[in-house]
């Protein structure tokens, strides 16, 4: 099983940080490999930058498309899936999606803890959208910036840590869920740490990609993921024409 | 990985075909069986079947406890999912809804095709409670009988295929999830005949319980599915007690 | 108009207190009556409770119907209603879904207090499939277990009454339903101390099944209410087969 | 027990088939009674008679208040409910909303046969008020006025009967509700024989009237239902004032 | 374009001031007047109030149309809007309904801050019926009365203003709408101290409106607004007769 | 006043016909522009070109940010308005939600008619974040490319008007909203032809933009909203860092 998990920032310490987290999780047969696109922004922090990861993040799809047997895209606000899914009939999953749905088979009701505020509306869009807005308990910020997560001097897993311990005491939830990427090595410590099922969805993402793959299922094609029709796209996009 | 399928009906026949569905698609070293209740309905089609095949079901998972990574509980309805989550730490999924999560990471919408129309009601309930109704265009009956799906010489699958192309025709959906666990042998015949996902839960919940044991996760304890108080049962429940 | 109330807890001091409950309430020409299984949890805190209650909670409805007019299910999880509901094409009422249908119309908004926070997550259930959750402020649990509802010198009621206050501060809602049949005795004088209406489920239920009788209406048969088909069942519950 | 029934609108001889439809469900120690303002539309169909019959029925309420023990609404758009329970302690039931209530203690989902098409939207808007849009499956016109249904040469119980078992047919429903008041002497012939329960509003809310009366519950006065604070109303509305 | 704003109350102060608040933000060449009923309630606080002024405010449309192209109902509550709508092909808008469509064109989500708490629940019920209640954070009441708006001396503006701050510490918002015809002249004000967009529904009740008659859009007329049909009103509404 | 509609796709006829869609209704007063990008797919039809059409699109907002007073993105996906929405301070519209909201306040309910199929799950999910998802009946597909709307010798205009009617007979809608930037032209001859109020999202959001820079109004900057942080955009995104 040949799973390939994009990175849609430009961050490759993050990268290689994203396949370091799928390989713990990953069958031994399966082959696991994480990348990131050359252009777009160093972390994804709100819709701007999601906005400007999209074409080298599709590119990738496309041009691995028939070479792997799932996609996974590695940021938390599922960035892309739905264009994603156009481009090719291999399973792709979102970390956020994939957390939300392992989450809801573990707890009745989960929060999710973010980076930065300004990063909360767009999840609650996915969690509402995904229809399990009814499983969240509440999206919350750490207040965070996502590359700080990597910097061993940040005050990262503390206030992580502390924002854990607010959402269970307020919000009336039995696990949480870590929304960013960059949080995946935090994960088993904190579970461990707090007492609750604590889920990383690169983690979430890997798995659920081998199962699916394992089931033998595809990406429906007949709706709105059917691949894009023939069309000329100009200027700098002239080469993702189709 | 141990994962133990529980069919909650006393039809052992149904319980080989379901154990067979699971090894299908199970990872070579996972160990997987299948078992039902000695007591209990031939057949869940109902609430009333239901219930009364829940203490042996919950007995099962009781006596079992300890000694399996996972549970699976065959019966689309998703029968005593709750319950069993209180008497155990290990990842306990029910087939409806590991089918549900699946149709919903390769779809938009998808309809399910189930036996009777007096389960359809069960069934649109457990969708609104996981919060993915909006996913689902119709829950359709095929008006087969639960254990006329084992009869080779009844319309069963080409009653099925028809409702599944009514429903591709009328539902506005591109994938099916077939509502019964002893619809597991078809699914791969129908969707490469009717050429969309069509999505079996006890395959499904199969794979979705190894990777949740994979990723180290296990039931949350603090909320609703904590274990049961210490607490007298009386009479025919009386070794039943905490 | 006959009346058979059933606390599927097997309690016998709590359905001597439910059947005069509902008597207080009941017309003069109804006779009322409660009974409970001889098997089962001596009550229900919880999904586990709930499970084994129920076939002994069903074969009371099953062994009744013809010779009572209408049943009250007197557990506030409105436990095994579904099923209840198929047994008979008298009436069948929970007393949590009487009461959440009687505060709604008596006041725009209510909280509900109960007994174990284990038991607030299907409380919630019930509300939402009923369609009343966004009449419900919040399923507040005040931590007293159903049995210690009997016990005079525990502090019970004392509890209840600064739960029921917390309620009115903070939940913006203008009544309260309580949340156990065990609670029942006390609905008068809480209202009175708290001045607001204080709606318990045993009396409402008790008249609104009095109502249905009234009204010469009957549970519908033609959908999920249907009687059981004929079915085997085994083992220990050979002698429930249909 | 005393209650009244108000028909907003001011035809008399629907008011005789109101109060004749409340006494044949009462008990025989409840006084019933049923009356109509002096001012106001003959019938009500749609958003503008409505408001006009305003004024007429909250005077009667407020001029009797003290002197019942129960108020009845008896328009199936339960106008000015949320008025009326301003102007009086006493439960006030609307007709609407008593079926909505009765109807999801019978049945899993409902139809409603309502008379013109304009009244259509604001019965939906009334169900999702309360909660319940989720238990109906459609409110479907019959295309009779309201006073045709007094008429007997005209065909309105053949045309109602045949929307019934169109409701049956399409809705997967399996109770209806007839929503009109001018419909109360036609149930229990239709449920006889159509087969399903058939619900009419003004047996209902009469019925829920007296539960409410027997239970010692009044309508909450610390919310939105409180009683209006002083005020002056000017010109036509002047004796109004509170 | 001719703009006709009806306030539903009495008192000709507010009337004057709502039309000093449309004129501030009309085009020169619209020609915007504001008039109120003579008969009716002298403010709106409350269910009670809204019903009375309804006949006053709704023969105001009657008498005039055909002479305007559009009218506002200047009640935050939306007095009467649907009925409105029956009697005109012009446009007529809400002022609540108009500020939330403007408050989702600016923000994710918005708080209102409205006069009594008794008033709450009402425009709860608007949003939710609008579609757009997840839009909102919370409805609030600064406690003030609506005539009290108008006084001087009173804390009125102050009240509001530390209303407005508890919504944005609080309720996750970033916009606010102004929940009363007689907060329009504050808005501006608020806006430049509390450094979000302030929203006041008369102002945009009033763009809308030329909005709406510059596209040549008028009032749907084939659904529940379609004119009402000929009917025979009594007594004191005799006049009203269609 | 002002405004900038962006075409996000590349064919510049069709920004032609916007523009003169726009001025066709904007104040003469108003300088109403259309432009589009350089880069990107020549029409917009499904998930993958909406991505593509992304920088492009941002970057107009980006270096016109100061210069007008509103944006309107005039494609019926609203592509990319969240992330348009944080590069600057004004309103910025996007055509389908301007027509939710005109037809929310001049009908009940709307149906939608739009391009092809494969676009009608995004414009679903559009309606249910904004929440307008109620007010909608079905959106419809006539299944003509975006393309083919210019060619006179298309049979667009029949094909369109067709699904308007079945829209009418099938849908319970009273109004219908264009579902594409390209059907602008059409309007007003559809409206005339079939009866009904048929909106078009380019005048109705170049309206809308007029009433918010009128009113004065920003968009809301203390939340997701929020302008970029400053941040490196990598490769061929370089020039877009902050």
């Amino acid at each position: 099983m040949r799973i390939l998990l994009i990175n849609p920032n430009t961050t490759e310490s993050m990268t290689a940080a994203i396949e370091a987290a799928a390989k713990r999780v990953a069958s031994p047969e399966s082959m696991v490999r994480a990348c990131n696109p050359a252009d777009g922004p160093v972390s994804i922090e709100g819709y701007v930058d999601e906005a400007f990861s999209l074409p080298g993040l599709l590119r990738i799809i496309r041009q691995n498309d028939g070479q792997w047997d799932a996609f996974v895209i590695a940021c938390f606000d599922d960035t892309g899936l739905d264009a994603a899914r156009c481009l090719t009939a291999a399973p792709v999953l979102g970390i956020g999606e994939a957390a939300f749905h392992v989450a809801s088979m573990l707890s009745n009701r989960f929060s999710v803890i973010t980076t930065l505020s300004r990063s909360v509306a767009a999840i609650e869009h996915n969690l509402a959208r995904y229809g399990l807005a009814a499983r969240c308990g509440r999206v919350r910020a750490s207040e965070i910036a996502v590359l700080d997560l990597e910097d061993p001097r940040s005050e990262a897993r503390a206030s992580i840590t502390a924002e854990i311990r607010r959402a269970l005491d307020e919000d009336r939830v039995e696990a949480i869920v870590l929304g960013c990427a960059g949080m995946a090595p935090l994960a088993a410590a904190l579970s461990a740490e707090v007492g609750v099922p604590v889920i990383d969805g690169v983690a979430a993402a890997t798995k659920l990609a081998e199962s699916l793959i394992a089931l033998g299922l595809q990406t429906a094609k007949t709706g709105p993921y059917a691949r894009p029709v023939a069309k000329i796209y100009k200027g700098q996009c002239q080469a993702d024409s189709f």
